[in-house]
């Protein structure tokens, strides 16, 4: 039975490959409770692909994955903010800025997931990790505002969230920044869904930012 | 006749200054139309300073300016999380974990500056700026939620946001953290305030973040 | 001159009227060194209004009133804790549990009003009375801690407390709850507010609970 | 080995037994990591007894329970306040009137037990139980503020609160209040200690009070 669904997105910026899908499908590969789906980097479809998976599937659980090209570590979002301003143009042309993922919702929406419990069960098998409290402006943080939206509206009692993860090997190799092997990728993931699915409270413990 | 309240905040976390606070006094000494107060790094009375400072002053136009340790430049701040996670204590020796910055208050709260043109502005003086999505989880924030709280619930038309700058080159000096001196700090809020006096609707140019 | 702010609450719970902000209404209505405001049941404005409401006024005495359905007789409160865990929504549809009133405040403060004599004043003008040490944990507590904390720090010498009265006869008739006419109420008040105005220190009586 | 630690008092006002100590005797009769010990319903010697029993045992819980007559179910406290004020002398003839039970001590203490975890426990055994906000201020009062006052400066990491639990019905049988069996009340007590035993974090549902 399908009971957690995991979403990656198509490569954008440039790239040819997108860590976020590759460590989603590593994961769904091997557990039959979950269901992985890739989403458009495209804000005019990204969460129309979304809503379809969840009414396929109805999931208790949503975890989308990103990429977050810089990050040294898996990162799973606290905060979802009701703006789209887009850097650079998606995978269809469009760069709309300083507009609401969702005309008149609320200016941001937290995540459901017990973050600071994923966070410490993924250092505890020594990968890295840490709390987010931006998941951008771009698509990442369009599709998590999109998800909590929809959960809160329309699936009450259904939990989810948003993760960023930083560049594959075979990304960094030409920049000098960070990356995660994507086998590595798939079980901080595998971490947060085996975490989100038997912890409702999370832990008390600081993980904010001084800025 | 005073227009513009700054604030900036004393030292925090082992630091013997706060180079907000420097800025703040440096630009508000050769401007009349400027006023400023220190705010004290502390959760429980720093909202009641800033209060009794717009009471007071009854500004058009609030600035509250924080200490960024690691930030390489001024960073006009676009939101404002109803969350406080405090990583570390504050001057009175509190640590809340996850409690709101007031209860039952939005999610969020978006800067009501024109940080687009005030970054503009700040990089046509070859200064280093940008627009941040995130003001943390500590005092800054919560002194930027309770500002855009207060501006909303009490004083219609005033406007108001958050600017956080680098560490001083006197603090930088212990560490390999950036910095930038202190007049500058203060030449970057002297083209806030003017930018923010001036225009009053943002530019359109994009200034997002991917992740 | 105005030496007494006195507030009440607007309905809530479903009910179609608030005998605080009755009774408060009418006793204002017959004093001219008193004024009423009406506070809102909503968590996130309620002490917005009633700091604006004491920086207008500058009384010197702040009585807060709220409806305690159920309970028998007038009862000044003597603690108030930093604690909201609200049982139902607010007029505003919030509802935050487990959170502080004021993050970093000190876990509780205590009325600065002399409710011992107050209660004894009360009972000898044949009223029901009795001094209570729980305000509860709904927006009368919030309000009674945020006045506490509003004099503590910004009003020194400024006194203040809290005082929950029965249902009105109105309110209780549809149920079997014991009830307080509305005029009786403003007659307790008054004593209260009289009591205030003329005595510094309290009752050395006891007046505590052995549970 | 002991690892929770019971307290409960001796008769008083009256009363030739005391459920609470009953309770306990019974549940640590039963439990080879509890033990009990009985406390004087006396101020000036309540905390000295509990405080060698913790310094003979050290306990990694500590729960003290008293008889709350009138109240018709199990009653974890939430809250304990820095106030004595006897209704009725101690078991030594003494009546502290107004006074705290440490001086310069926090107005407040909150109990680290998860109350509302415990409340739910008890209630699906099919007995009856809820969240308390007021202690009272007698004995008490005055050993639940004076054990978290001593955890929280000499025992860090060490847990512990305070229970009520209803009169006897021997004690009732002169009364119209409200009973629970002795070896009832002490199920209720070993679902408390349980739970205590297994839960960091409390339940994050409403348990609050609207007064």
């Amino acid at each position: 039975m399908t009971s957690v669904l995991l979403t990656g997105f198509e490569p954008f910026g440039g790239e040819r490959v997108n860590p976020s899908w590759q460590a989603v499908s590593l994961l769904t590969g091997r557990r039959r409770d979950t269901v992985a789906v890739e989403l458009p980097c495209v804000f005019s479809r990204s969460l129309v692909t979304l809503r379809d998976a969840i009414d396929e599937y109805r999931p208790e659980l949503v975890i989308c994955v990103g990429q977050a090209g810089g990050r040294p570590d898996v990162t799973p979002e606290r905060v979802a903010i009701n703006l789209i301003d887009a850097r650079i143009a998606d995978n269809a042309g469009s760069q709309p800025v300083d507009v609401p993922v969702i005309p008149g919702g609320p200016n941001a929406y937290f995540t459901t997931l017990p973050v600071k419990a994923c966070v410490a069960g993924i250092k505890d098998a020594e990968l890295p990790a840490s709390v987010s409290h931006t998941a951008g402006t771009y698509v990442c943080n369009q599709v998590f505002y999109g998800l909590m939206h929809l959960l809160d509206n329309d699936f009450p009692g259904v939990r989810g969230g948003f993760v960023h993860i930083p560049y594959s090997p075979e990304q960094a190799a030409r920049t000098t920044a960070p990356s995660l092997a994507v086998h590595r990728a798939a079980e901080a993931l595998e971490i947060i869904v085996d975490t989100a699915l038997s912890v409702t409270e999370d832990l008390a413990t600081p993980a904010g930012t001084l800025h």
